[in-house]
C-alpha cells in the first residue's frame, strides 16, 4: 500500500484570542496550510475538523460545514472528529485513513478550539464532562487524577518533586523559541515549586493553560506529494487505543494502557523501535503525564523517566528532545488543536523548518492523550525526499 | 482493493426512552449488533460513535470511551463522528475508511442520540446551532428553509400540496411494520393536511419527530465476512459532499448540490446508475426533502418527483420502494442514529431480514442529509453471498 505523506502545516497564534471565534480560527489555519502546501482549494477532497466542544463553548455546531464554506472548498467532504483532548491525534488518524483508503487524494485536517472567553470554572465543567459520570459526580476531575498519580509515582519510585518541575522548566525553555506559543517565557524551578497548589503535590505550573488556537496539516498519497514538495514527511506508523473509561479500575496507575497499546501498534506498523525516535511531542497536559508517556512508549523503564529528565536527556540538545514546540505546557492546549499542533512540530522538525527549535531528526513521534489516557493516538513520521 | 462488507446490524426501540441516557442507548445497540454479527468483542478493532450533541443534550462528552468501557472493548480504538444530522452516514463513511485503509479488520459503528428529555424549544436550539450564524440570527432555522423551499417547489413545478402529504402517508404506512419505529400507526391525508401549520405550506405531519434511539452496523473486509456469514452486504459505493453552509447562496433552492455530488461519487464507485437501485432510504426530515433527494439522485427529473409519489412508484410494492423502514418521518430521527438506521434497513433488505417490510432487492441506497443539505453522504450497498 502506498504511504501517506504530509506536505504542509500551519498553526495560528495560540493564547487568548480576544474577538475571535472558532470559525475564524479554523479558517485562519486552513488558509495558511493551503498556502504552505501550495495546494489549490479545489484540489482538497476531504476536510476534517478536530474539535471537541464548539457547541458547548460557543453554541455553534456544524463547524466543518462552516469551514468548507469559508475556504470555498465545496463540494469537498467534511466531518468533525472528536476524541476529547486527543481530537487532534484522532484527526490525523482519520485523515490518514481517508488517504490510505483511496477515498481522498488530498485531505486537509484543521484542529481548533476557542475556550478563553469562558471562565476557568465553565471551561473546567466542559472538560470534566469527558470523564465517567461515576467518577465525575464524586469530584474526581482530570487534575485530581493527575495529583493522585503524581503522589503515587513520586513515593513508589523515590523520585524527587523537583523532577516534575524540571519538565515544566524544559518545556517553557523550548516555548521561548516558538513564536506561536501562548507563553514565550522561561519559568525557573523555584517559581514552579512555590506556585499555588492545585492537586497536591502538583502546583499551578504543573498544568497546561486554557487556550484558543488552531493548527492544520495537509495529507496526500506519497506519489502526489512528490508533485508538490521536494521535502515532505510520511506517516510510517499510526495507531490508537483505549484504556478503561473508569480510571480507578486500572491495575497500575502509572501504566497508561492506551499509550502502551497505541505505541506498540505504531512501532510495529513503521518497523521502528523506541531507540529509532529522534524527537517526540508528548501530551504534557500535566507534568506527570510526560513521565508516564516516556515509560509507556519505551523511552524509559517504568519508574525511571524522571532520571532521564534530571540528566537532561530530553532537552533540546539531549539524546531525545521531547516537546521542542514547548509542549502543551508552554504552547497552550486548545483541545482540538493540540494533537494537530504536535504533528505540525514533528513535520517541521523533519523537513527542517523548525527554525531556532531545529534538532537533527529523521524519525519523530507524537502521542496525543484523550481524557486521562482513556484513548490515545500515537503517530510516527519519517522524513522523505 | 478488497470490498468492505457489512455482517451485522441492530437498532434499539426508537421513540421516547424515559429513564435511559445516551450511554445506555449506545451500549444497547452495540451489544445487539455484536450478537447479530456473531462477533466476539475482543475481535473489534475500531469502534466509531455517530453522535451530534451528547454534550449539549446531556452534559456528557467522551461517549465513545464510555461505550468501549461498557462493551469491554478495550483496547479497541474509538472516536466520535459528528456531521450534524448526517452523523450516521458520516459514521458509515468513517467505518468504511477504517476497514478499506487496512487500519481495522473489524469495525463496530454505533450511532445514537438522546433528545426527548429536553423541551422542543431546547432541542430546537441545539439543532439550530448547526446552521450558519448569519442565517440563524435572523431566525431562519431548518424548518423555515423547508417551508420556503416547499412553497417554491409547489409553485414552480405546479405540484399539488397533497403530493407532499402522500410522502408522509406512505412512510407512516411502512412504519406500521417496523417494530422499532417511534410511530407504528397510519396517518391519513386529511389528518396531515389539517394538522397545525409549522412553516407554510408545511404542517406538523410534514416534519419528523424528536427521538431517542441508537443503531449499529458491523463492518469488515469481505474475506473476513465470509468467515462469519453466508449472506452479507457489501458497500459498493460511498461518497460525501458539501454544499454552501449559507443556504441562501445556492443558485437553485430545489437542487441539493451535496445530494447530486455524493450520489455521483457513489454511483461511479459502484459502477451503478439510478435505474439499478432496487430500494432506497432517503432523509425525509421534512416531506419536501424526499422529492429533492429523488431528483438529486436521478430517480426523477427535476420537478417531477411528486408525480412518481402520486403514481405509487415509491410505495413498498412500487417500482422503487423508498423508506420501507418508515423513514425519519415515522421511525423517528435521533440525529446520530438516523444515518446508521438507514444502513440497517438497507442491510436487512439485502440479506432478506426485513420481515413484513421485505422487498425484492439486490442493490440499495441510503442518503443521509446534514443540515439543509450542507453535507450529504450517499451509500450504495449490494447483496453478496
Amino acid at each position: 500500500m502506498e504511504r501517506v505523506a504530509i506536505i504542509g502545516a500551519s498553526m495560528t497564534q495560540f493564547g487568548q484570542r480576544e474577538g475571535e471565534w472558532i470559525q475564524n480560527l479554523l479558517a485562519e489555519a486552513g488558509i495558511e496550510c493551503l498556502e504552505d502546501a501550495g495546494v489549490a482549494v479545489d484540489d482538497v477532497e476531504h476536510l476534517y475538523v478536530s474539535n471537541m466542544a464548539s457547541g458547548e463553548f460557543e453554541g455553534q455546531t456544524g463547524v466543518p460545514n462552516a469551514l468548507a464554506h469559508d475556504l470555498d472548498a465545496m463540494p469537498a467532504y467534511t466531518q468533525r472528529v472528536d476524541q476529547t483532548s486527543s481530537s487532534g491525534g484522532a484527526g490525523i488518524y482519520a485523515a490518514w485513513q481517508s488517504v490510505a483508503s483511496g477515498a481522498s487524494d488530498m485531505t486537509l485536517l484543521v484542529g481548533g478550539e476557542k475556550m478563553t472567553h469562558k471562565t476557568t470554572g465553565e471551561a473546567t465543567d466542559v472538560i470534566a464532562s469527558l470523564t465517567h459520570p461515576a467518577e465525575y459526580k464524586h469530584g474526581v476531575t482530570l487534575p485530581s487524577f493527575a495529583g493522585l498519580t503524581a503522589r503515587h509515582y513520586l513515593e513508589r519510585f523515590d523520585a524527587p518533586r523537583e523532577s516534575l518541575g524540571k519538565v515544566a522548566v524544559k518545556n517553557h525553555e523550548n516555548g521561548v523559541d516558538n513564536p506561536h506559543a501562548q507563553f514565550q517565557k522561561e519559568v525557573d524551578l523555584e517559581t514552579i515549586l512555590e506556585s499555588p497548589i492545585v492537586a497536591d503535590p502538583l502546583r499551578l505550573y504543573d498544568f497546561c493553560p486554557i487556550t484558543d488556537g488552531s493548527a492544520a496539516l495537509m495529507l496526500c498519497p506519497e506519489s502526489v506529494a512528490e508533485e508538490y514538495a521536494d521535502e515532505y514527511a510520511v506517516i510510517s506508523g499510526i495507531d490508537g487505543a483505549t484504556d478503561t473509561h473508569v480510571v480507578h479500575e486500572r491495575e497500575d496507575p502509572t501504566v497508561m494502557g492506551g499509550v502502551v497499546e497505541s505505541g506498540r501498534g505504531a512501532y510495529e506498523m513503521s518497523d521502528t523501535e523506541p531507540e529509532d525516535i529522534d524527537v517526540a511531542e508528548l501530551h504534557d497536559m500535566f507534568t506527570i503525564l510526560e513521565f508516564l508517556q516516556m515509560e509507556g512508549l519505551g523511552f524509559a523503564e517504568q519508574g525511571e523517566a524522571w532520571q532521564l529528565v534530571e540528566e537532561g536527556y530530553t532537552e533540546r540538545d539531549g539524546e531525545l528532545p521531547i516537546n521542542t514546540s514547548g509542549g502543551l505546557k508552554s504552547k497552550g492546549h486548545p483541545l482540538g488543536a493540540s494533537g494537530v499542533a504536535q504533528g505540525v512540530e514533528i513535520y517541521e522538525q523533519l523537513v527542517g523548518e523548525a527554525g531556532p527549535r531545529q534538532v537533527d531528526a529523521d524519525v519523530g513521534l507524537c502521542c496525543n492523550v484523550g481524557g486521562f489516557g482513556n484513548c490515545v493516538i500515537t503517530t510516527i513520521m519519517e522524513a522523505a525526499q
